[in-house]
């Protein structure tokens, strides 16, 4: 009767607190990487923001304000960063950090159990072109997971320039490398080995972009890809793997990470190493991040940047529910004895406690709420008597 | 070149820590009060709750969805609450306590420095018919203020129902007191003296409804009032009142009340005890609440209800910039130290710091970049080795 539009969700108050609670842990190890968080506007300009979010069109929420511009709401959280920094942060030349807690909007066509509006967590670092950069997304990925309470997740890494250089490689132009990527990201392999079985190529070829799609496993992937790259890009990108592996180790994380040089993604403006987070119950990446050095040039500034997100909803689905159900106190009381209610409450509140201070006449059924809280107390009648009830 | 839509703003790190510390000092004090937090979605129907919301038309975001129904981005936040508690949460007939913390968005006609999305943090105290439950609006108002650390702020007092009823009585009409009660909602008291002059009155209603506007002040104002309302209604309504400054001086915090029977709200759906926030330095309230007995019924449920918002911009103007700063350290590095590096973040960051890991590699200006960060330790060159810089 009362429905909501398609896609959207209410959170009740237990979910509410369970996300609450991961999403400050999350924050909480991102302020301590010495991330900033900023908060940008629902609604951006579709010129500005809209079109360089690389959301697909149809996805889009759009309206009109009244001088018959095109508004959006906002589909990711990096676009609208790339124009606060662009245009207000951007000033030294130093690498920037920063971070964000925010729902994003995308349209779904019809109901089938995805969310239209999602909360994303995430970070971007702006102005460092260095693997380090692309090291720090993945540890602190890492880190804010376990901060989260997450056990059991993996990072898929891959390289977007590499997967673009050997395919333009091997196909001749970015349109042909284009249109076999599309089966990459929609992880059909099978329609992948099909298009390139159908294409005019050597065998040789043929059978180095069927190879392609076993690069996928722990770092000696990283040897099998050098055999099948000859560019001088590619190369580059492998070396970037290589010293992201050093890295890696270093931080001490290699057990949750693995590679996968079939990756990509969705999001066109990605041009280095990416990586997409997954937990073994979710059948969706709970994150997914990487390095894209050309965004920052749509809003004026040439810089290099990285960064990842979390979907809050997936997390919460990977970690599975937490008893987040704090002890609610009750005391029920009539007017005679109001002041005294007011006063134990305040005590109570004071120490911490949840209290819920309730007038026994705005109250149809006792029974029912006693049984809600998980502890009432009756102040009831003239001082020092106990209650009817 | 790189602007946003009309009303809408970015929120840069110190202020979004400010915000954060006061919204979650709010939270913290409502949650103390046994109140439960949901979300709800940014869209909503425009025929289900954008009716309901009591907001003008042409402040409403309005867009089509792929079935042609027209959405709304929600321009606040009892209407969406409403929905939630009558379809979902009303089942045994209790008292419900539920709060918010939400961006809600009005239209702005033209860049007047108001902003066209802000937050607001509020509870809702629904099915509780009492007096009592007003009084906790208040109480609760006052509490989370104090907690935020709001020094100097005053409640004004009304009740909609006693205008209403005074009105009517005098004017015979619904139509005619409402249009009275808009000069009130502009406080136009000017106009509305011309108005109240220009209406076939006998002297005596004319004085009544001029003497109606020095309804202002202590609780002697309750007094008074009693002089000027003459049905059964309109007696009620200042037994509510009276009942409630008892109410009141139980919970100790007279000192920041005072009546205004001349008190209206633009939000059409209040019927009884009603109030505004107001804070020394700033010209509009930061806050408001209020009874609404019959908005549930517009979802189904015919029950009581009363709440408020406090709207986060306002509040934080009146606050004052807080110094919420905290000190960042920078721990630069080169590649040969990067695991020792990584292991003195990481010990640090244990202790709470915030910690910055930057790669040498990736800053152009070394001078710039010891300027930004309260601490910067080098872990440059050879193991043991001070750095050259």
């Amino acid at each position: 009767m009362f429905e909501k539009p398609l896609g959207m969700r209410d959170t009740l108050p237990n979910l509410y607190e369970t996300k609450e609670h991961v999403r400050s842990s999350l924050e909480a190890e991102m302020k301590c990487w010495g991330y900033q968080f900023i908060g940008t506007p629902a609604l951006e300009y579709y010129e500005t923001v809209g079109t360089a979010s690389a959301i697909l069109d149809q996805q889009l929420f759009k309206l009109l304000d009244q001088e018959g511009n095109t508004l959006v709401l906002r589909p990711d959280m990096t676009a609208p960063i790339a124009r606060v920094a662009a245009s207000k942060l951007l000033k030294d030349n130093l690498p920037f950090r920063l971070a964000y807690s925010a729902n994003v909007f995308r349209a779904q066509q019809r109901e089938g159990g995805r969310p239209a509006e999602f909360e994303q967590v995430g970070v971007e670092c702006i102005g460092d072109e260095t693997v380090s950069a692309d090291g720090e997304m993945i540890a602190l990925a890492v880190a804010s997971l376990k901060e989260a309470g997450l056990k059991n997740f993996q990072l898929s890494i891959g390289h977007a320039g590499f997967v673009k250089e050997l395919f333009i490689q091997i196909l001749g132009t970015e349109e042909r490398a284009r249109e076999l990527t599309k089966f990459l990201y929609e992880k059909n392999y099978v329609g992948y080995r099909e298009h390139v079985k159908s294409l005019p190529l050597s065998s040789i070829d043929s059978q180095r972009l069927l190879a392609f799609l076993d690069l996928r496993g722990g770092v000696e992937v990283i040897g099998r890809t050098l055999d099948l790259i000859e560019n001088e890009k590619g190369k580059e990108a492998i070396l970037e793997l290589k010293e992201l592996w050093n890295i890696i180790r270093d931080y001490d994380i290699a057990g949750h990470i693995k590679f996968d040089l079939t990756l990509v993604s969705h999001m066109s403006y990605y041009t280095g190493i990416l990586f997409e987070v997954y937990a073994g119950n979710v059948g969706f990446p709970i994150g997914n991040g990487g390095r894209y050095d050309g965004l920052l040039q749509k809003f004026g500034k040439s810089t290099g940047a990285t960064g990842f997100a979390i979907r809050l909803d997936r997390l919460l689905e990977a970690i599975g529910e937490l008893d987040e159900t704090v002890p609610v106190n009750c005391i029920l009381f009539s007017s005679e004895r109001r002041k005294e209610a007011y006063e134990l409450a305040k005590a109570k509140r004071l120490e911490g406690k949840r209290v819920v201070l309730q007038d026994i006449s705005g109250v149809k059924d006792i029974d029912a709420c006693t049984n809600k809280y998980s502890d009432v107390t009756f102040l009831v009648g003239k001082t020092g008597k106990e209650p009817v009830e």
